[in-house]
Parts: structure tokens; C-alpha cells; sequence
């Protein structure tokens, strides 16, 4: 193991184990922490990688402990690896005054505008960096990467998929921000990362990047119809729009009466699990 | 719902809804909270109620969160009730100023020294008025209870059990504490709760209610090897003496590199609702 790569702590879970570490980040220039999810096949040999994005305010801690995903990874034989949702303790001013913007609001993008260009490199850190960590440290089979998450991390997730075509071998969000230049969290973020240039935005943004040409595999997206984000901020019916105008598959379901939180995310989270299983172990 | 039954929030979970309450307690003389997991087939009519018991630290919160107990208490049709731990902000001194007694360390029992004795009377409400409500208000088929609980959460389901013979249909525990007379955490809880006079603390200690002739239907207990509470809080190895001298029958089951948290009690949860459902569901 990496000497660079330090171990917080580690817990026995279905069979697997659950384990936190800390690592000094080339890319973010500062600390950085993340879990993983061993499961019990990673004893005997490589398995899949499934990356999660969290979203705003979260860890990465949050998924390993409200999503209810290990026991179903232990059946499938995925590892689950969850990157903390921004830098932290970057000295830079005002990092933690706003919960959309800073600290654990790292829209997992590289940052231009100084002072954030300094430190808030997510895009890399969550596509280069860690995975790197991730082959070098774990039994991981690098060439099967799977990729998913939630708000925030859902979009995350889909602009890092199209950002590098055939790379990752399976999509999915759970309630995803789906066309951030037309949301306030996405204008709030993009503004404060890049600055008001809007035109530098688009390659930052999922339905811009569809619309560019940008293809993902057949993506799973999941919504409830309670979620008090919803028509503000998510807006689902924008991705679909532009899926069926260039012909990206989508399945996208609504679900009555969910929210937006990890009550809904772990109810729907074994359909997500057994999507990725079914492109990662083929 | 009576009036005095405040909702919090509530969340659509597994085709279900987990639901936040609070209200005006008699018996602790002040506001108390729980939380309430409401399966899918509460909707059509009553189903068998289970209540967890949580350990120190914990709210009403911790389990419907780390759990994991809602996928199966919607497929096994269980309604879940979750106590609040201890009373909060009593303005009794120092009660916050403790993590093993006080505030979320009310141990389960009716506090019979000052000032404790002016607020905690968890024994009374768990058993009591608790129950009473979740009658009056929630599709409980009150004829069908079962019992578990995790820690001091995990005791408090043996004694409350142990205290109403024949009452509940189904208990069990996690890494519970066993024997409190003879541990740190339970000597300290019993001396302050019930002063120094030891002699009143039998009748809140399971293995001396086992030992006075007190009987619990088929009983499991889990517990992992690597907890670092085992040797000197937990003592499992006083439990099964106890129960092999009295013949009280015992699951006790050890798990090898398992530590004392919910990565430990979410993968063997479904173990526990599923010796609870065949009991409450016969």
C-alpha cells in the first residue's frame, strides 16, 4: 500500500469490510479522504470498481452508512469507492460561509477561477487521481469501472462519463442535477469556478455535453416526485428532452411520494447496484 | 392521531414511510421523540409492531438511518418503533455532562434516586406509554409485540421482556450488555440511577432476573469478536452461563472480526427481523 495512504479506520460489514482513509492529494494539493467497500470476492481476486459521487453537504462517510449498498456489493462482488465531496481546510477565504459553493460542494469539476483554481480540482481527483489510488492499493479491476451517484454527485457522475466516452461500462444517478447552467446551484457553482464567462461553462454541463455528441451507456435515473428540489433545481424533463433529441438511451422513473434523501436513495439503491453488476461482471 | 402526537417529517422508504414524531410524555414529564417505520401492509391493516431499543449516543434517529431494517420489515409486513434514548433538556445538572448516563444513556429503567428520578422513567415509557400510543394511533396489532434492541439498547430489551413475562412474542439483541451489576457502564448507571444500595439494582440486571426464575421466548444474541466493548462492558460469556443454569434458551452467536457499530448490526439485521417475523407473524 501506497505509504502516502493513510487508514482512518475499518469495519467488518456483510461479509466485507468498510474502510476510511486519508491521503495527501496531488491534484486538490492538499488532504483528501475517501471509503471503500471491499467485498468478500476481493479476497480472492480483482473485482469491479463502482465509483459514487455524494452530493452537497455530504461525506465520505454518508453512502457507507445510510445507503444500505454493502450488502448487495458482497452478493454482486463490486467494490464501492466514495470520494468526500470537496477539499477541505483549504485556508481559502469563505470555503465553508455557503453550503452550495466550497466545502463539500466541489460539483466534482476542475475550478479555473483563482482563488478556488487552487485547490477545487474534483473532475481530476475522481477520475485520474483516485483511481489511480485505487489500482495501485486494492484488487481492482481497472479496466471494469462503473460510476454513479446522487444530486450533485448524479450529475457528477454523468458529466464524467461523457467528458471520457467509453470509458465507464455503466451510468446512473439518483436524482441528479441534470442541466446546471439552467439551475441556481449550477449557476451559483459554475460562476464561483469559472467565472461569468458561460461559454466556458458548457463543458461542465451533462445536457450540453449530450447535445455536443457526447454518449453514455444506457443510463439509469432515478427521481421522486416529493423531492423538494425537484423543479428548481434537478430538472429531470431537461435531461430527457435532450437524451431523445440525440438519441441517448435513457431509462428515467419517477417514483410518488419519495423525497430527496436516503430514504429514497436506499430503497432504489439494489436496482442501481444490480444495473451496474449487470455491465461490470458481463 | 391525538393531538398531543407532533409529526416531524416523514419519508416514503421501501413502499413505506418512516415517520419522525414527538410529544408531551407523562411518564418522563416532558417532550420525548420517536420515530416509526410504517411497512407497506400497514395500509390495508394492522401488522405486528417490533420496538428497537438503542444503544448510548444514539437518538431515534440512528437506527432508521444505519440499519438497514426497512427493506425487510416491508417484505416481512413489521411496523418499527424507535424510542429516543433518554429524556433531553430536563434542566436535571450535568445531564449532558456524561456520555454513560444522563442524556441518550437513560438505560432503559425507572430512575428511582434524585434528581434523576424526576424525568428518567424510560422502563415506563418503552413498555407503557409508548406502546399505548403507538395503539391509539399507528395500524399496530397490539396482541403481536416484539422486542430488540442494540448495547444498553440491547439490555433494555432483555429486562423489559424479562420484567412482563409472556408479553412479548420475540426478543433479541445485538452485542447487548448482559450483565450491568457487573460491568463499568451498568454500575455506573445503577448508582446513579438507583443509588448505592445494589440490592435494588437485581431487578434491572438480566442475568439476575434470570437468575430469580424470569423466562423470554427463544432468545439471539449477536455479538462480534473485534468490539472493543466485549471484555470488559458486554460479558456475553455471563449470559450463556446464566442461561445454560437456568435453562433459558439461547442463540448466542459470535462473528468473527465484527466491531461494535451498525456496519455490524445492519449485516446481521435481517437475521433478527426474520426470528422476530416468524414468531410475530405465526
Amino acid at each position: 500500500m501506497d505509504a502516502k495512504l493513510r487508514l482512518s479506520s475499518e469495519h467488518s460489514c456483510f461479509g466485507g469490510t468498510v474502510a476510511y482513509y486519508r491521503h495527501d492529494s496531488e491534484v486538490c494539493g492538499g488532504e483528501m479522504r475517501f471509503s471503500v467497500y471491499l467485498p468478500p470476492q476481493s479476497r480472492a481476486g480483482k473485482v469491479p470498481v463502482l465509483y459514487y459521487l455524494s452530493g452537497l453537504t455530504c461525506t465520505e462517510e454518508t453512502f457507507q452508512i445510510k445507503a444500505g449498498a454493502q450488502r448487495l456489493a458482497a452478493e454482486l462482488g463490486l467494490m464501492l469507492v466514495v470520494p468526500d465531496t470537496s477539499p477541505r481546510n483549504t485556508g481559502i477565504e469563505k470555503e465553508d460561509a455557503d453550503w452550495e459553493v466550497g466545502t463539500a460542494a466541489g460539483f466534482y469539476v476542475d475550478a479555473t477561477r483563482p482563488p478556488w483554481s487552487s485547490r477545487f480540482h474534483m473532475f481530476s481527483y475522481v477520475t485520474r487521481e483516485l483511481p489511480e489510488l485505487v489500482g495501485r492499493n486494492f484488487p481492482a479491476r481497472m479496466d471494469r469501472e462503473g460510476l454513479f451517484g446522487h444530486s450533485m454527485g448524479g450529475h457528477g457522475a454523468l458529466v464524467s462519463a461523457l467528458r471520457q466516452p467509453g470509458r465507464y461500462r455503466s451510468v446512473s444517478a439518483f436524482a441528479p442535477i441534470c442541466a446546471p447552467m439552467r439551475c441556481p446551484w449550477g449557476q451559483k457553482a459554475f460562476g464561483t469556478y469559472f467565472g461569468p464567462d458561460t461559454e466556458a461553462w458548457r463543458a461542465w454541463d451533462a445536457t450540453e455535453l449530450l447535445r455536443a455528441g457526447a454518449r453514455l451507456p444506457h443510463l439509469l435515473v432515478d427521481q421522486g416526485t416529493r423531492d423538494k428540489f425537484l423543479a428548481e433545481q434537478l430538472k429531470p424533463e431537461l435531461l430527457r428532452e435532450t437524451c431523445e433529441q440525440t438519441g441517448q438511451p435513457l431509462t428515467l422513473r419517477f417514483h410518488e411520494g419519495y423525497d430527496h434523501g436516503y430514504y429514497f436513495v436506499s430503497t432504489f439503491m439494489e436496482d442501481h447496484l444490480r444495473h451496474h453488476a449487470a455491465a461490470l461482471n458481463a
